[in-house]
């Protein structure tokens, strides 16, 4: 069950009678239906009558109506209008774009454009490495996607993406200090999108891919990677797989065991749960048992792509098949990145004493985090409203900000291990416990680490 | 001979003897060469030296050199380092991108991003109309080059033209309150380019070509234009004939001819030459005679491609041949987008009483516009140190606004000789004379002025 979020927040505006009688009858009527009252504000007043905005969050779309019904069904009361705060912060878009020079002044013009800009253009031609140095590049990314596996909503297209892109890119500004922009492409095929990747790398330092669906994000990935001299990286993909290398990091200290003698099952084998199985094996993880839609992944199975069957050879060391349920049974740590509601609280009793799950699919999570803290020694989610969130949003800032920091042309693994030690020793050994693995996101110390961490690995 | 700059500005840091002397000595140092003095400020100061830092405009970069080296051979004058003002401007780049909305709380981020953002995609999945409202979509404009045909410069490629492209950005904000992004493209192939550019178009409500040569921009704005619904206009073909009307219409008051009356000459078919005349035809012009490199366009020339035999198909009713010298006697107005020095002030002697010479060939006019006054009625350039100064900043910025105020989905001719007629009425009547034809890039009346122009036109 969800609780009211801010997300969905909604100010309905209604006039009811000036009594105090209306104005409770407004507030009954908000939590009575479950909403999550914040403000009660009277935007007129007149003898008779007042006109009040209740704000309050809700849980979803049908909820915010049901209280909006509510209210209007308190006597006297008359609904005027109902805004979305959400809605309201999204008009005109989340980012802009600014002059950082002065350009008041006819000597501004004559350096920043015509005719100053042509000596530093001929400068670049000359000497490209200096467009590092003289132009946007050093610290720009672009966030790119194709819109085909939008957050948990699937293929909605690149002009549906853009607000994911641009509260991405303002994320980035604000954790990371780098100016990111939205290229959302009209085209779903692979080799269209490595061919207009490539063509627009000259303006940027870095290239993040989002949202791209497997397994095209894998062969997109790996051929710009080949044709490109700045860092690519697919956030799905190794974001996620950082940070959670980061939140199993502290959570194997909370339980006392070691990566090398743990058994882990990985439910979703899609980019993220390929990424984070990847990065989990160089960090010494040596049974991971890979679950898809049909059970566990094993080297028995027929026709497989390419990128399923590199899971197949790299896993299930002892050969398990069944469904989820039946491979969970007796391992240490369960990582969903894959579907709602997959298991029972009592499929996660079924763990090893000192169970560690770790259930990001979202909104919905793989099992109810408080049915699965019953059972479990350490439970994390995707979510805001659980403790221990996982979320990328402590990765991409800092990363790319060390990667444009270092000029580096590549990713390492070197790096993403950094990056995820470095996120995960923010939590000091005195606050480390089992509601608390992985710093919040606003934490402010962790971009600066995590950059730190990515430019020294870099120098190594 | 060009003077001075700020564009070409350099701070000598250099030290002294402390005496009266040594700092009159750097003055005179300046002025001898040539450059002009703008600052002398004192670094650091002792009791028997100073650190001065020199700051002079100078004409090129040999002139800086000269410049210095006459410092350096001040007596007991030491330099220190030369530093540049317009590569200091550029460090780092010219533009920023910047969050508009508020990310510092857990509801920020709710809203902003996940969860709240996924009900925002899902609107514009379902209404893409609504994209315009709630993303960055209503007032992006891309500006896009391949490299190939950069200010005088030449094909330098698309990472050289990356400062000139930041300019235009930050240009556009400043002037007309566009978010305006750099699209550098790293090929210079047609068909990729329309390719890319209508991918990539989902973030943009408007589409700004730059510095891509002609032929090739011809077929690539008209085939963007057929696959788009968001205006494609490019700067170098349409935001130079607008300009160039602009001042027309008002030399043509100073002189009392009027444009269906005179003979004019056009000196380049290239981009904006094609443009040009396309426009003057529109309203009325009778008279062209288009110059190439080999003399005036005439239907009798063989194997033409499609632009120059459109040229040859509407202009040159007097079917004149020769040379630009030799079809300029005798004509009314001269507009020269070319080459420099074609022309002297004797051929100017030739044209007919009240000539008007639009010399626009930047940095080096087609003829010296001193030389061309003593002979002509009117003179304008493309230069910031002559009076008339005819650039495409007055365009821009104000005729994107009008376009993504009213949401239009392509560019007509109304909307473009609104926006010149809105430029030329800038200056008042009073104002009007041979040295005032056209306002200041500075004059914040323009910009308004022509998104109005846009919006009415696309109204009608």
């Amino acid at each position: 069950m969800t609780i009211p979020s801010p997300g969905y927040s909604i100010t309905v505006r209604v006039e009811v009678p000036a009594s105090a009688d209306a104005t409770a009858a407004l507030t009954t009527a908000v939590s009575s239906t479950g909403g999550a009252l914040t403000a009660l504000d009277v935007a007129e007043s007149h003898t008779d009558r007042l006109v009040v905005d209740v704000t309050c969050d809700t849980r979803d779309e049908a909820h915010g109506q049901a209280i909006t019904e509510a209210i209007a069904a308190v006597p006297g009361a008359v609904v005027r209008k109902v805004s979305d705060q959400t809605f309201l912060l999204h008009l005109g878009g989340k980012i802009e774009v600014n002059p950082k020079v002065p350009l008041k002044h006819r000597d501004d013009l004559s350096r920043a454009y015509t005719p100053g800009v042509a000596r530093v253009c001929l400068a670049i031609a000359e000497h490209p490495e200096d467009a590092r140095r003289l132009t946007i590049k050093r610290n720009t990314v672009a966030v790119v996607t194709d819109g085909s596996a939008v957050l948990g909503l699937g293929n909605i297209g690149p002009l549906a993406a853009l607000p994911v892109m641009e509260g991405k890119a303002a994320l980035f500004k604000q954790f990371g200090g780098v100016d990111a922009w939205p290229v959302c492409l009209d085209t779903q095929d692979s080799d269209a999108i490595v061919e207009i990747v490539r063509a627009i790398a000259p303006v940027y330092g870095g290239i993040n891919l989002e949202d791209i669906s497997a397994p095209r994000c894998f062969e997109i990935e790996a051929r710009l990677r080949e044709l490109l001299d700045i860092p690519v990286f697919h956030d799905d993909q190794h974001g996620t797989a950082i940070v959670v290398l980061a939140a199993l990091r502290n959570a194997l200290r909370v339980v006392g065991k070691s990566i090398d003698d743990v058994r882990i099952v990985v439910s979703g084998v899609g980019a993220a749960g390929h990424a984070i199985i990847r990065l989990l094996l160089t960090q010494g993880a040596r049974d991971i048992v890979a679950c898809g839609r049909n059970g566990a992944v094993h080297s028995g199975e027929q026709v497989m792509e390419p990128f399923r069957q590199w899971i197949a050879d790299h896993t299930n060391p002892r050969h398990q098949s069944g469904t989820l349920k039946e491979v969970l049974v007796g391992t240490d740590v369960f990582i969903g990145v894959s579907a709602p509601d997959l298991l029972t609280g009592a499929d996660i009793a079924t763990m090893a004493p000192g169970a560690i799950v770790f259930a990001l699919a979202n909104p919905v999570p793989e099992v109810d985090p408080l049915a699965a803290g019953e059972h479990a020694a350490v439970v994390a989610t995707g979510r805001s409203d659980h403790p221990n969130q996982i979320n990328n949003v402590l990765v991409f800032p800092g990363f790319f900000r060390g990667l444009l920091d270092a000029h580096v042309s590549g990713i390492t693994d070197a790096m993403m291990v950094a990056a995820a030690h470095a996120i995960a020793d923010t939590v000091q050994p005195g606050e480390l416990n089992p509601s608390f693995i992985i710093p919040s996101v606003f934490e402010a110390s962790v971009a600066p680490a995590v950059a730190d961490a990515v430019r020294r690995a870099a120098k190594r």
